[in-house]
């Protein structure tokens, strides 16, 4: 692992971590909720995959670091609070960027375990944004899976090219950027454009 | 493990999948929303089982074939909607046949794994509804599990059931088809004449 | 492990296993609802946190002990309820002492697994709450973590006691007493004086 990517997953963390310490609502808001909720959000996705996929030490239990962006990032929230609070498209912006980057290092992580293409991208999918559905449901909010914009959708393209240019030999690097990018495009057009996928029952 | 009972874990988690699938509501019906649903209902319970007992890698992870009757079965959940929906009735016996399955499994590859027999019990219990309780809690709904009807008590009954049969020296096969047989109708007979367990308060 | 710890490990969980099976609600209410509740509210958060640290057999697999702690709490629930559930009082001083050792036993396990003393401090915390969250996640409540009352908070002010007495070498079994004694104070002297955490809105 190269030191960027090591500060680019530090720094995903404290963003994540943030945008949920910010998700506090009315019934728990006080400080300990706040932070747990960051610490969950930061947490879970990685968390879920480790432990499906039987890999241990966790990585936020192995690498200390991960906690302290944790920490820095709750605090952060704390004092920034009213002016982050505002900054909401900012933090659409952030947290695309956000699951972009860690499905793809997620969809690598599973690959180095041996798991099938099919799999990986299942995991790396899982990474981005279990850590939200399981904030969504110790809250009891509608799991941001389940909401009708493109989220999950995005991350499972996005580790579908990855895997696709990793067959085609595509450098490592350039890969990683280009499959980031396509969930960033993807997620950001159908914002702005509204897409939805099929409905169900039509 | 015999062919048929790869085929008929196969069509059990088929079958998991389209009633997982079938449960969509209002509120997060895409196609997306549907297949996570159809997804979670189909492993969730053994995920569970397997990451409590330490028995890597997970089923559904080590053959890629699960995967596959999961995106059949939302798929075929997709196409037939509208028909499928006005099926409740069949779909209550395809999901009892498929709990009374899924229990024994359960316990068969708990005992496998060298735990206690009131342990193998509680991990087909869990083999069977957690699944089904995973994609309630997701979703917000009040789970399966207590609702009034009989249904994860079935799945106790009839691990215990297969437990006994064990220490008797009874034939496995012919213990599997008792066991769920006596899941399946102490079901049945439960919903038909809406038998329900004392009620704790009282 | 003295036989004494070992003994209270046992009582904490039958009146966990207690607490849990009261708390069933008007729809759900029976006896497999309620002895589930009890089953989850005792074992989750050990189950929890062994999960994350990798080490099996998880405690009630391992020991059938506990187990049998659990269905004696439910059956006692059961047969005294409407005894019990007048001495709401007493309860909270039982939950106290609970989630006061629980943590302290959590954060031991978590140290001789090797990891380091803020994850420990973590895990203990995610010993002693982790199966009242869970339980409340199942039910639909809002998870007592996210209550205004000081909990969760309290356990990790005596977990990060422990472990500062830990360095400065003080005997294990007074640590054990003072640091379980630092959780249970805490947290009765904020109930009595309504103390909350800052909110983190403002």
């Amino acid at each position: 692992m190269t030191t960027l990517q090591y500060v680019l997953e530090l720094l995903g963390t404290f963003f994540f971590a943030i945008s949920g310490a910010l998700a506090v609502r009315d019934q728990h808001d006080d400080l300990f909720g706040a932070g747990f909720m960051g610490f969950v959000t930061a947490i879970g996705g990685g968390t879920l995959r480790d432990i499906m996929l039987g890999s241990y030490p966790l990585v936020w239990i192995g690498d200390i670091n991960f906690l302290y962006a944790i920490l820095l990032g709750v605090i952060t929230a704390y004092f920034f609070f009213k002016y982050l609070i505002q900054l909401k498209r900012t933090f659409v912006l952030f947290d695309t960027i956000g699951i972009s980057f860690f499905t793809i290092i997620g969809v690598e992580k599973a690959l180095s375990l041996g798991v099938q293409p099919e799999i990986a991208a299942i995991m790396g999918m899982f990474s981005a944004v279990m850590g939200g559905v399981i904030r969504d449901v110790l809250t009891n909010e509608t799991p941001v899976l389940f909401k009708k914009e493109i989220y999950a959708t995005a991350c499972l393209l996005g580790a579908v090219v990855y895997l696709i240019l990793v067959k085609l030999n595509l450098d490592r690097d350039i890969n990683l950027i280009i499959s980031s990018a396509v969930i960033f495009v993807f997620r950001i057009v159908s914002i702005k454009y509204k897409l939805t996928l099929p409905n169900f029952k039509r």
